[in-house]
């Protein structure tokens, strides 16, 4: 019997690429795995591994008689792996990614491809640990997790069914939505909060009472502390490349804040507990819709 | 054999005090525990779990004979009920708390009794959960867990010694600062976290989409939505009691936020990166203080 995807190549083999590789693998649907990556050590580490069952350095070399191409690369990197990719991919090649901002990769993708491929269709898994490395992957890493694709008009059925079924066979759950709302809601539940985490710890990182600070940290600090974990480089990425929903949501979120510190300036009793008591409504509100 | 406690009054046993009345219990350090507060069937509760030796409602009768009085009650209710209790106290008596923050509890003293009694050392456990309640207490609430005491220059040395022994019977590690340099500490560590989770909440909750924000919480929001959980009158209390010292970090941050904000404006990968670099260098150097 044909396999859901004959050939898929993974350029990117880490926490994301190399969590996929071993979810399909348990799942038995791709006839072949093919790593690329620029470290030759962590390729060879993911065959050692059976996450791949092979690799190229090369980016061309690795696509060639691929039916499926996934960019797990950095944000940053997306356009010049596109590009090295681009007269070697099969012409109907289904091309997916897992970036964590959308639009940008679509204009990546405009730059290089000029007209945007048929088979394109992005996607985005809501998952990750703040580890990352092919050794920190897991086979069971999407399993019940959310995975946003935003096929477009021009989108092919075939691609889009292919990469849908893809996850699902990872164990995730597949929803749809446009590039642009999936930034919007990304940028609200994921990029400000880690814009504010990395913010706070290194606002008090630089204060006097620093190693004190850490030392007792409540509760709280240690929840964002967590989230500041998460690899730097990573995230000054995602929050360029998706800047301009970032910078709307974070503009409300400091006029809030200002208006939460008048009221604080003020002891308006009445204004701190109102916001306080939305906050705690809205969450155990929601509370069901939050995978705990 | 003499015990550490022979009476010990706890004035509002919920998860706090009814945590630290199950350690000492276990511990079988006091002749009796005697609760008190407004709700008389959490009280009937507190007796029928153990956790409390008999209760009276009226505070007065409650600390009549204690040679120790806890008063783990909400910040606001904290001069009301050093009132209610000052003609019924002991004069030798050994006062504490466990209020979050501690300059605010030292101004009701002052106010209640004037000159600060001799045996009055306050306290702040640094544990808790987001539950609340008698029926939400257990006895490892403080093992290994941080309490900070704030004793005084004319504070006595046996209270001291005496409210140290008994946090380290609950198998907490006591460690003494002053009670402005407490609640600087607290303020960075745990308020302003509180503040920023509260609001981040309350302003994406107020956004049209926010259904879906919550449907597709990602991990940094879910962590914020967690310690938006906790109880908001508490919360309220807290950044009332301790709005100074919380206003002067929170000054702080909102210039750092701003700073960000205009790195964003502007592109400016290389501050956005430095500040996310720097907070993860200081999460990873500090990380060993920070039980996880």
């Amino acid at each position: 019997m044909s396999k859901l995807i004959q050939r898929l190549t993974i350029i990117g083999v880490g926490l994301i690429g190399g969590s996929l590789a071993r979810a399909l693998k348990q799942a038995d649907v791709c006839g072949e795995i093919v790593g690329c990556g620029r470290d030759e050590v962590e390729l060879k580490k993911a065959v050692e591994l059976g996450v791949i069952d092979r690799y190229a350095v090369d980016p061309a070399e690795a696509v060639c008689g691929a039916d499926v191409v996934l960019l797990a690369v950095p944000l940053s990197a997306m356009r010049g792996v596109m590009e090295s990719i681009k007269p070697a991919l099969a012409t109907d090649v289904i091309l997916t990614d897992v970036g964590s901002a959308k639009v940008s990769v679509l204009d990546d993708a405009r730059a290089v491809f000029g007209e945007l491929p048929p088979g394109l269709v992005l996607g985005h898994p809501i998952a990750g640990t703040e580890k990352s490395g092919v050794e920190a992957s897991f086979a069971t890493l999407y399993q019940k997790r959310k995975v946003i694709l935003t096929p477009l008009d021009g989108s092919n059925d075939d691609a889009l069914s292919t990469v849908a079924a893809m996850w699902r066979y990872a164990g995730a759950e597949v929803v749809e939505m446009s590039a642009e709302h999936h930034d919007l809601v990304l940028a609200a539940t994921s990029h400000l909060p880690h814009v504010l985490a990395y913010t706070l710890v290194d606002s008090l990182a630089r204060m006097d009472e620093t190693s004190e600070i850490f030392q007792y940290a409540a509760g709280g600090f240690r929840d964002f502390t967590r989230i500041a974990s998460s690899d730097a480089k990573m995230w000054h990425d995602i929050c360029l490349a998706n800047r301009t929903e970032l910078l709307n949501v974070l503009s409300h979120f400091r006029k809030d804040l200002d208006m939460l510190s008048v009221a604080l300036e003020s002891s308006d009793s009445e204004a701190i507990l109102e916001c306080f008591s939305r906050a705690k409504l809205a969450r155990d509100h929601f509370s069901k819709l939050i995978a705990e």
